[in-house]
């Protein structure tokens, strides 16, 4: 039973727990964000607006690494994981993009 | 003035402003998740706990998976995220590990 008293283990069991909440946090913060970042692929398919706006995603860096600064994050880790991230919209985007370019009847529906 | 009343502009700035708040949830969420990692790092360090643990891992790809899943959200992305993140989470080990060994004198304090 000797596991069970070990106080480094039961720091770490309750370490483990923040990390498991954070990471389910992070999952559900991401699903909503990327419902916003399809709805406006969506917008900008329908509404023949460019898919790409390079003053708004330079914006957004400097933004994402001055609040990673402040939060004791490193800016360049902030500054990947939001290219990261960026590459799987570019994907959904491509994906509702092709879908709204579809001829109809097949099984298109913007 | 058109710009300003052009209804799929105003949807597509109000859907920004939900993105960037979501990104600085994104930002703090993942501040506190590396603080709960460096504590692990730091604990395993000061207690010769092997830094890996391949079974906790694995418990953690298919938590996260299940969740993503639930969220609608990819759990191929959702894994591949937390690798991502893993690999961050290893660099500060290594850097808390070699703080530790490092000899006394040398700026060392674990």
């Amino acid at each position: 039973m000797s596991m069970d008293v070990d106080p480094a283990r039961e720091r770490l069991l309750e370490l483990r727990a923040s990390i498991d909440n954070l990471d389910a946090a992070l999952i559900h913060v991401l699903a909503e964000r990327f419902r916003c970042t399809k709805a406006v692929g969506k917008l900008k398919a329908e509404n023949n607006m460019p898919p790409a706006d390079p003053a708004r995603e330079q914006q957004q860096i400097a933004r994402l690494r001055r609040l990673a600064d402040e939060a004791n994050l490193d800016p360049d880790f902030a500054e990947k994981l939001l290219t990261f991230i960026a590459r799987e919209v570019i994907r959904h985007h491509e994906a509702i993009a092709e879908a709204h370019a579809a001829p109809a009847g097949r099984g298109a529906k913007a």
